[in-house]
C-alpha cells in the first residue's frame, strides 16, 4: 500500500428510512428529481413510498421505470431524454443494481454528454454529476454506495464497467424493509453477489485496512444471515443484517475494486443477459480455487471469518475449507451450481475470455490470469 | 437502532499524501486557500510541504498559524479576519486537533456569521461551509474526519462541543510521515485520546454496526501499536498503524459520539487549559469502571479485542481486565496517572461537574451520571 483513497456517500440506514428520500434530495439543493426505478419495485409499492416522500418534502419529480434486467445503454439514453424533457436537476435511484446503475448512467450523461461507452474504464468522468440519492431494494449490488456503474453495450454485447469517484452518490438510503418484498431466488442470487463482493475485495491487490474492515464484516454477516434471509421474507433480523452486509461489501469493493469472478461474470452477463448474482454464485468457488495460491494467508483468514475452526488446519486446508463453505452455502439457498444450469453450453464459452480479460475488474485480481486459464475455468464451471 | 446516519469525508491515506493537499483543494473548486496551522507544525517543516503543494497545483494561498494548545474562540475570530482580508474561498487545516478545530471554526463562521458559541451543541449550522481539506499531524484527534469541533469559550472558561455534518471536511489527508516529528509525550497523549475515542464510541448508546467496525479495528490497532509508536519516532510501521487507528476511531466517534470521559475532559480542559489527551488518559479507566455495569457484554468484547484471553473469565472479570489493560498501557507509555499529576487539586474540582453534565458528549454515555457521581469519580482520579 502506498497512497490510497477511500470514498463513500452519506448513509441513512434503517427501517423506514425510505421515507426520507424526498427530504434528502431537497437537502442537496434539488428542485425536481427524476426517480429512476423499475416496474417490479413499483409494483411492490416502493415507488409510491418515494413519490409520497417527495410530495411531503415539497419536491417536484418525474419518473422513469422503463428498465430490464441487466442495465442497458439505450435505457440510459431514454432516461436522459426524460430528465431533459421534464427539466429535472437531480436523480433518485430506487431498486436493485440495474435501476441504480441506470440512474447513475443518466446522471453521468446529463452533465458530461456523449454516450455511455465514452466512459468505460477508470476515471473518465470530467464534470460533476447532478445530486444523487440512491435507495437500494436488494442486498445486493452495493451500487448505492459504490463508484461503479456496469452497463450493457448492446452493440458490442458486453458489460462496460465504469469506475469514477463521481459515481458515488451523495446520499445512500438503505431500508431493510424493502427486502421483505423480494422472493427467495432473487434474495439468494443477490446475497451471493454480496458474498462475492466481500471475498473479491478482501483478496484484491488494491485492498487497504479501510476496505478490509468492511469486507470482513460483510463476510461475517453473510456467512451467518444469508440462509435465514432466503428462508423467510419476514425474518426482519436477517433482512437488516443482509442490508448491512450489502452496504459494507459495497464500501469494500467500491474502494478496493473486485477480481476475476466479476470480470468473467460481466462478460457472460453482457453477452447472454443472465442474472449477475447467479453467474457470480456459479463462478465464485472456481475463481477462489484459482486465486488460492496468490494469498494463502487471506484465504485462511476468510475461513476464520466464516466461522470455520481453522486451528488444526494449514493455510492451504483452511482456504479449501472456505471454498467448501461457499459451495455449501450456495447449495443450501438453491443458487445454480453450474453454467449449464443457467443454459450456457460449451460452444457459448468461446467469446467470453477475451472480454473478461479487458474488464476493469480483472486488474485487481490477485493472480494473473491468461485466456487459457479463463477458458479452463469456464469448462470446469460448465 | 432505528434510523441511523453515517458520514465521512473522502480519505487520502499514505506516506507522502501531504503533497496532494494543493491539488485536492483545487479539485474542490478553490481559488485561494487559507492554510490554518500552528507554529510547531510549521517548525517541523510540514507547513512548507503544504505551501509547496499549493504552488505546484497553481493554488493561491494565505496562512494563519496564531494558535495555542486548546483551540479558542478568539483564534477563530482572528482566522476569519485573515480569511476575509486575504479573500480566501477554501480552508486547508494542518495540525493536531487544535489547528483542525480552529480551521473548522473559521470555515463555519465565514459562511454562517455570528460568533462560535452560537453553534454550540448539535446541528446548529444552517449554511454550507467553504471547501475544506484537513491534514492531521497527530494520531490523534480524528478531527480530520469528524463532525466535531471543540472550542474554548474564553469568557465562560469552558469547551464548547459543536457537532454538525457540515463540519465533516470534504477531503481528509492522513500522512503517517507527519507523525515522525512528534515527541514521545505528545505521541502518548494523543494515542490515549485515540484509545478513548475507540472505547467511548463502542459503548456509546448511538453506536451502530458501521461505527462498531471502525471502533473495534481502531481498538485492536492501538492495543498493539501504541507502545512501539511512543518508543521510537522512526518506527514507520507503528506510525502507519497509529495513523490508521486515529482515522478509524475518528470515523467511529464522529458517527456514534462519545461519552463521560470526553464530557468531563472537555470541562477540565476548558477551565484549566490542560492537554486533552492527558486528561483522557487519566479519566478513561475511572469512567470505564463507572460505565462497566451499563454494558458488560461490550466491555467483555473490548477485552477480547485488546487481545486478552477471556475464555476463562466472566463478562464482569473480562471488563475488569480491559480496565487493567488500559492502566498498564497508560503506565508503559508514561501518560499521567492522576489529576494531581497534572496540577489539579481537590479545590479545583468543584466547577467541573455541572459543565460536564451539559456537554453534548454526556448524552451518549451508556450509564446515567449524576453530579454527585461525577464529583466522586473526580475525587477517585485525584
Amino acid at each position: 500500500m502506498s497512497i490510497t483513497k477511500f470514498v463513500m456517500p452519506e448513509v441513512i440506514f434503517g427501517k423506514g428510512s425510505i421515507e426520507q428520500a424526498g427530504e434528502a434530495c431537497l437537502r442537496l439543493g434539488a428542485k425536481k428529481a427524476l426517480i429512476v426505478s423499475d416496474s417490479g419495485v413499483a409494483n411492490a409499492g416502493w415507488l409510491d413510498k418515494v413519490i409520497e416522500s417527495c410530495q411531503d418534502a415539497g419536491l417536484a419529480f418525474a419518473t422513469f421505470i422503463e428498465m430490464t434486467t441487466n442495465p442497458k445503454d439505450r435505457e440510459i439514453e431514454a432516461g436522459c431524454l426524460t430528465f431533459k424533457e421534464q427539466e429535472c436537476d437531480a436523480i433518485i435511484g430506487l431498486g436493485g443494481g440495474s435501476a441504480l446503475d441506470v440512474a447513475k448512467g443518466v446522471a453521468l450523461l446529463v452533465t458530461n454528454g456523449g454516450i455511455i461507452s465514452d466512459y468505460e474504464g477508470v476515471d473518465k468522468v470530467h464534470s460533476p454529476l447532478p445530486p444523487m440519492v440512491m435507495i437500494m431494494t436488494t442486498a445486493g449490488s452495493g451500487s448505492e454506495v459504490s463508484q461503479f456503474s456496469v452497463i450493457v453495450d448492446s452493440f458490442r454485447e458486453k458489460k462496460m464497467t465504469i469506475i469514477s469517484k463521481s459515481l458515488v452518490p451523495d446520499i445512500a438510503i438503505v431500508d431493510p424493509a424493502t427486502l421483505t418484498t423480494l422472493g427467495p431466488d432473487l434474495t439468494a442470487a443477490t446475497g451471493m453477489d454480496v458474498l462475492t463482493h466481500a471475498i473479491e475485495s478482501y483478496i484484491s491487490i488494491a485492498a487497504t485496512p479501510l476496505t478490509d474492515v468492511q469486507a470482513k464484516n460483510a463476510l461475517s454477516i453473510v456467512s451467518r444471515h444469508l440462509r435465514p434471509s432466503v428462508a423467510s421474507r419476514h425474518n426482519e433480523e436477517a433482512k437488516k443484517a443482509m442490508a448491512m452486509a450489502s452496504l459494507q461489501a459495497g464500501l469494500a469493493f467500491s474502494n478496493a475494486i473486485l477480481g476475476a469472478a466479476h470480470a468473467i461474470s460481466h462478460a457472460i452477463g453482457g453477452k447472454y443477459l443472465l442474472p449477475h448474482g447467479e453467474i457470480n454464485a456459479i463462478l465464485l468457488p472456481h475463481v477462489m480455487d484459482f486465486n488460492r495460491i496468490a494469498s494463502p494467508r487471506r484465504f485462511s483468514e476468510i475461513a476464520d471469518i466464516m466461522g470455520i475452526d481453522t486451528r488444526a488446519l494449514s493455510e492451504q486446508q483452511a482456504g479449501m475449507a472456505a471454498i467448501h463453505f461457499v459451495r455449501e452455502l450456495s447449495r443450501d439457498i438453491g443458487a445454480p451450481k453450474s453454467l449449464s444450469d443457467v443454459g450456457i453450453t460449451k460452444e457459448m464459452i468461446d467469446p467470453i475470455g477475451m472480454t473478461a480479460l479487458e474488464d476493469a475488474c480483472m486488474i485487481t485480481n490477485p493472480r494473473d490470469m491468461s485466456l487459457e486459464q479463463i477458458n479452463q475455468l469456464l469448462l470446469t464451471a460448465l
